[in-house]
């Protein structure tokens, strides 16, 4: 019997901490030993030949098959969704369970669990959408759901189907510390957000580019500082989700200046996309659609400002926020919003499997972050938030072997992207065109190659339930105490 | 006939911008002439004999006789209410004409007037107060309301027969901006007010000093950073009323800073009294009902914030808050307390007297403010935000014939306050036993001597109602234009 | 005998608090009355016909006739200086006597009357240039010269015959809090300034756009941040003089945030020019010299972080910083410049005439400011710091008669600003074609009519020197308690 | 012969990114195995129980041995200096070689050697300390000692015989940034402290508790303010060495918002002493010299920001800035201070064996900070920021194999610390009385156990110099380019 199922050799491995040459062996899907001249024998043997090997990438925030009651429908499924992450060099992700109102949670986890059976081809876990906080759910549900092992929420403070009152946000979070779960926060103000489209729409201003315009940045900073002011009321630490630029990035930096555990989360449209990307295309005035979504990409030079929370620190995660819709066909974006408006266009932009590529191509080797900072951003750190570390997130003995093996293209000699190179079920990228500089070669789930020389190799199904720890950060129980 | 109908004579006259010594001529309740060794005759000559002599107060916040649901009374009507203002050196008031959920404003207005009528000695115009921003009240109501003279609003972000909505308040500033008038908001968490207070009573937490851990600083500063966005979206000034402490001081001051039109205003209450006072007696466990008001007085660090907030320009304006309730009786709030919670007790302080004084005690002659800013906070800028000025708020050439003459009184020789001094109709003051460094000698209202040598003169009644102008900052009429 | 000297009727008087039609009497140069109506005679009537009348500005900081040590030479002396101040609305100047370092100041201010004596056109004062802070300065003389009505000083943290060390800064600082002075304080880092340029001139780069380049606002910032530090140090106020643009604001507005007398002035040229203006022109590429002056104009935003300031509070004061150059002839920016390098061209723009129409025409009739704050900034804050208050800076009884009565041009037919419309002796003016909406119809000076329609009037050494007395900030006299 | 020299069983490893149980393998020095169930043979087994094992402590900042001008006299030589640090679990001291103004920076190294020589027992880089910054210094020995192998300088901003003056600091900057080295700034603003010294010394304030009055938190702020400027014109990365408290606090915190690659320092002295300690004892009134250090000691509540600095992130390193004086004998603190003042007293406290267990005992068993958090702070991040990574700061593949295996103390059990328990020869610690809950059991360096069983184990000399790489954060070459 070989001692190793599986030997990376000659690897360049990088960790948050660490960044060293050596072999890695793998049994029964996880990190036995790392060493230098690892002695065998191995079932099989992949030779990385000295190129860089980081953990395989958690994406914290991604939607597949998510139910939806406005006739729009998200084209990736679990199989789609899961082999296009896979192909990207993601080995774990974590989409949403949906709460419908009037619904209990568990039936949302019952129904997403049958939508990811048989179908997910890397491992899973699942955040749950509170969209009701009734006392039932805040008493009884969450908490024994925590204990099984969903331990993360997500909230939205707009969406009207969505989102909850202070009331409900405070439950949440009271519920989060006491049980100690993390809850994720879509902070936008709903109220601006519908006053200002319906003046748009009375004025006939329609069109894509107006998607930006209804929700301006002082709408997104507005409830990132309600949401930072409830945490701290409770005392419990909060991620707030897809951060687009300067205004909400300076409250959190105010937050953390003051101690409070408040994490934030950005995404590749907001280094890489701006509002000029809704703009109207002489030819297609719908064409801006594509780059709809919520909160909006924010002028160029906003650009600079999620850069610089990404070195900076203040960036906890890069999630893709995958949200798969297409442009054509009766349920894609352009039916949606043609002879229409914005307002009708289903928000979001498709990204699972560029999310790695392209912070690799543009913030490693373009020089803006480090390779530490990378591993932190993309696996360490959504696995800590998010109960699945060590299991997941890492490359050390114990850990699953999740692996990614980096092909880096010469100046000149760049990949430009383009959809057929995708593996997701979506018509298009927003990322179309871009030169990238390094993309997975091999991508390695519990020691099995899902993803190599090109071609993508696993099963469906082959994905595995990841029940979450608690989140580390440790609270007492009485959030009253800090008042008196 | 005499040239004038009084004269005030080698007056030390204080405004907004000037200092000098001169004699003042009034004829028909104005003054029509400033001059050195002014020509009579007059009617009447008033030697002023070198003392201070600053405009008529303007107290932009005060409560008479307004109605209840909740068996609390006020203890003043607008006869003791103007009064008591008078003979503190306040010649105009606005308290409010309260708007009842499902009836209309007018008809809240035409309620007031009646309780005005023939009662108030002093001037006075009426904020109104928006309990509920339906479209009738936003698109007919408030545009010929403000027509006819009731040119400032206040809205409430807590109290739950009160409080608006986030969309309520962008429809009540978006009619603010396009008729052209002052919003002033009551900027409290109301969620997060009802969650500690629940807390608070869970825990049988219920003497009036955890009326101070129901309402922390977080959660006023989160609803005046929420204030401030809304008007930021709406591109109108706001005032928010009765600041309390740093926290919601550093919001307002980050936003000046931003360029925006925000407005504060603060109160003897949050100078002069702080947590403590709302500490439990051992004699008196009920005790610092008194010193309940909201937001509550914070510890006494966050007095020294105030005073830097009055000194360095933060504070636009100080307003007394009088809120009358008795202390004692079957309607005060020890029997509202007792047996009860800190939350049945009603909310506020008197100190429509005390306004003046203490300021001039502790503010001007305690070297911490100068007498330009004096006059500034407590006349000339009340009188300009609500559409008073020129006629109230200064001493010029046109002007009501509206004048203070101060007495001081040296160290040592202190006149302690006591209730049995004040006009009030209220069984106490919360600043029994501060030693004053000034009080006034007399107070001129149009011309007419309404307090003069420890005598209240004026006849109930001889008060006029006044119709307000526009505030004075010019704003375009669609706020849409800026977020295009 | 008549009544008055001069009577102005029908003015629409505005002062830092008061706007009022009424009519004007003076005598021996004072108001002496101020009311509707006013009864004569008077020896000479003015009708302002309705017209707006302001106090006649105070200009806190210009240089004329100033001894140089590098070949250049100030073109305007105190009479040409005075001349075009009084044509420009500005009563009261207030040039440097400029200490040479191994001489005393009591020497720099002997020199200093001489120059102006017989010369000046209005009333002036003198700041004190310490150049160095040796003990017998701070010790003997500057207490005397306070004494003596020279009770502020400037200061330069750069410019190698005239900046301070920290330790004298502090010393100085001292002086000004024991005696009750005012410190104007030069904000640059004069070594990073330095380094820049001779990196600059290193590189060949040594047109007058690189000036700019020489002297970055975090080079100002820098200062700022120190001077307000050594302030804080000594517990005195100081002011920061011609501040540029947004990271100088960020210091001053933080420092006020915590309670610190931090005053900040800034000028047209920060308003009205940007870094543009130094570029090169095709055809001369010396031409960028004429708007060469430290700190240099920034980039157009930053226009917008000024008008914040003016109208927010921020600024205290706005000066010329008149420093009158040619820029021909052998003294002159293009002779100084070419064949060298910006490094050689004096600094400093002209500007003493075109402060109050600029910021009427644009500050005011613009929609920026309102017209309280414009006299506020432009006649009484200056006079008050400088203390010149009550005497000069307002319109009030007892105080000096220097009026400014206004002439408004409607749309379409403002006057276009050209050089031969000034009275300066320097042979350019940095606004040259800029529409102006605005400017003085007449100048009064103490009761003197000195610019009266299109005619100055006014015989050399009329004006008369100004002995100030203490800003009235009170302050203690150990600032070392502050830090026991 | 056995595969391994060392294996070390059953560690619970943490390092910056991960925590799992494994057996680490040994030879010649360096890791080459970390795996579960690792087969042997080696030479020597540990077996570790269990208990945590971190990464042997790099100390970036202390004094060891170090050439005075005062009388004063450095107790610690190599020997004893890296003893203590080796029985306190630290495995790489960064002491400094000091410039003597007049000689060479080379002339300083040699020396340096010389004292290192045959005694240090851990291994050792050397800092620059440069104190007169000439032409010859940063174009000539600097360049040629980064290459070999010196490549981070300190330099300050206070004490007469080692200040730097603006110009130089740049010249320094430019130097680090040009040839890739790090730069550690001590800021204080030197002439604040004179001036202060002198006033406390004429008002005859002498005892040890004035020195923490002589050197406020705004001195320490504007140094850091001025540095963070100069460090923004060169655009290099710095580090801010021993930040004291809120105030420097937050100028890092805005300075990292701004994206700019400031870096900072605290000491234990920070989190565990206060102002109170230099207080006066009444039976012995220089008591509190033992604490004197620079920065001093703030009060209590700067404490808490320390900590909030720590758990979020603004600090990059926790070092001990060991600065060994004995308070009794001949070059005591006492005899230096006694009959004399405060100024007298040599500045800094021992810390070198004590670092790592405060650390560990109140912050991270304290819960203040996580386990990853505490291995960033003393190891990874020195030894990266000062290019010893990855031989030095972290447990993995390839590094060296130093190591630290923990003794924790259940509660009621904690170890009181007593300076007998320490290895240096220094008669005082000031943290004598502390409730230690953890220790260190053994340390490791490079594979031999120099601290085991509470004993010392290792021989004088066994220390290794170690030549550093340059830090790792890339710039361009030209800071010009910045400002044009």
């Amino acid at each position: 019997m070989p001692q190793y199922d599986l030997i990376v050799r000659n690897a360049d491995i990088a960790t948050v901490g660490d960044r060293y040459r050596a072999d890695i062996g793998v049994r029964d899907g996880r990190i036995v030993a790392i060493a230098q001249g690892l002695e065998g024998p191995a079932a099989r043997e992949l030779d990385a030949a000295g190129r860089l090997v980081t953990p395989g990438g958690v994406d914290g925030h991604c939607h597949f098959d998510q139910p939806t009651n406005d006739g729009s429908r998200y084209a990736d499924d679990f199989y789609t969704g899961t082999r296009s992450a896979a192909c990207g060099g993601t080995t774990t992700v974590l989409p949403f369970a949906l709460q419908q109102r009037g619904s209990s949670i568990q039936a949302a986890v019952d129904d997403y669990h049958q939508r990811a059976n048989g179908k997910a081809v890397i491992d899973y876990a699942f955040h749950l959408i509170v969209a009701e906080a009734t006392k039932d759910v805040t008493q009884r549900e969450l908490p024994m759901l925590i204990e099984k092992g969903y331990t993360s929420f997500k909230i939205y403070m707009t969406y009207d189907d969505l989102k909850l009152a202070d009331r409900q946000i405070i439950e949440v979070l009271a519920t989060a510390r006491k049980h100690g779960a993390m809850t994720m926060i879509h902070a936008e103000n709903s109220d601006c957000i519908a006053w200002l489209t319906e003046q748009l729409l009375d004025a006939g201003l329609t069109a894509p580019r107006y998607h930006a315009s209804s929700r301006p940045m002082a709408v997104e900073r507005e409830a990132t500082h309600r949401a930072i002011a409830l945490a701290e009321l409770i005392d419990t630490p909060i991620l707030i989700v897809h951060v687009s630029g300067r205004e909400a990035i300076e409250q959190i930096h105010w937050a953390r200046g003051r101690g409070l555990p408040i994490h934030a989360e950005t995404c590749p449209q907001y280094m890489f996309l701006s509002a000029e990307d809704l703009g109207i295309d002489p030819d297609d005035p719908m064409h801006g659609a594509r780059c709809i979504c919520s909160p909006p990409p924010r002028d160029k030079a906003n650009q600079q400002f999620i850069w610089n929370g990404l070195s900076s620190g203040l960036f906890t995660i890069v999630s893709s926020d995958h949200a798969p819709f297409n442009m054509e066909g009766p349920h894609g974006k352009r039916a949606a919003g043609e002879g229409a408006a914005f307002d009708r266009v289903p928000n979001g932009v498709p990204g699972v499997e560029t999310r790695l590529p392209l912070l690799m191509s543009e913030g490693v080797l373009g020089g803006r972050i480090d390779i530490h900072r990378f591993v932190e951003l993309t696996a360490t750190n959504p696995a800590r938030l998010y109960g699945l570390y060590p299991r997941k997130g890492t490359i050390a003995v114990g850990s699953d072997a999740d692996l990614v093996v980096w092909d880096q293209f010469p100046e000149g000699q760049e990949r430009v992207l383009d959809n057929s190179m995708l593996h997701h079920a979506v018509d298009y990228t927003p990322y179309e065109g871009m030169r990238m500089r390094a993309w997975p070669a091999t991508t390695v789930s519990r020691g099995r190659l899902v993803w190599h020389e090109g071609r993508f190799l696993a099963e469906a199904g082959s994905g595995e339930f990841l029940p979450c720890l608690r989140p580390q950060v440790p609270r007492a129980s009485n959030p009253l105490e800090k008042w008196l």
